[in-house]
């Protein structure tokens, strides 16, 4: 089962500065392999639902050993059944019907 | 890892009732032993990492096996390492305050 | 346009604990007299969407008041033209299929 | 009160794709001038709390009127009060770092 996932990781009482977090969580991503993009509210990744979720579960036990005592993620995730679909053409169809 | 997730399942393409499938889903969340709670949007669910995401995944299976095409999900999830705290914790952290 | 929202707000640099922010935008719900309900990731609330958005936009202000430099908050909203339908029937519409 | 705020909005009801509903959103956002970015599973977009909030129910609004019965969306967003920052801040902040 193919995913496309938008992943948010927040670190808790690490104080109001977290990008050092979401960078090691970037690193952790490559790592993987898996397609990945970075926006300004999280993290596009795309691949098999296992190793998807993996990379989520490192990306946690990683900022955890950072020091973060606690963290706050938010993901949204789709799957599809009917075809196939990468993170490119998702943007790809909306900006085409946008020219 | 122990987590707290709030899981919202939507499927596509099958109409604008979708009761069905989250009822669906929470059989499916019944029959792992999980502690879950429904609320006006969403699932509570906590337990281990990996039994939680097992859980997720199954619901995906599931959903699509019933006919929906494509299903877009909304989760959060929280890890904490400093301490032990349940769905309940949390609810009643709020309450006692509120009193 | 009627609204169900589902609001989780996370204040940034203020330490681990977090409850009496929740406490404190949970308190500034009920003054606006909308139909609130806390669960363990979040609150659900229900109305019209502007008093729902103020009440969203109060939570905000009264947290940075409280001395939060920084807010990441998730929302999950729904609005529908077809029906009326309260917080209370899409719970129950998922209960009674459960029975 | 400057907000950055993603943006994923899910019609339901209209089959199983929603790219001219996104679409339309998205020209929504170009009309209120405000700075907004698409991604593969949603849309960044920044300005002060009242006008973004306007646009998000300009798009609600808009998708209704196209005959989409029912919208879920999902929504982060996130003030801060210790300084300014801007999309491009928060993506350069960890992109500097990878480097």
């Amino acid at each position: 089962m193919h995913v496309i996932l938008d992943l948010c990781v927040v670190p808790l009482g690490v104080g109001v500065s977290v990008s050092q977090y979401v960078v090691a969580c970037h690193k952790e991503l490559e790592k993987t392999g898996l397609k990945s993009k970075l926006h300004a509210y999280g993290t596009n990744i795309e691949g098999e639902w296992d190793e998807v979720m993996a990379a989520v579960k490192k990306c946690h036990e990683k900022i955890h050993t950072m020091g973060a005592p606690r963290i706050t993620t938010t993901i949204k995730l789709g799957t599809r059944t009917d075809r196939d679909q990468t993170m490119d053409d998702k943007v790809q169809s909306v900006l085409g019907q946008l020219e």
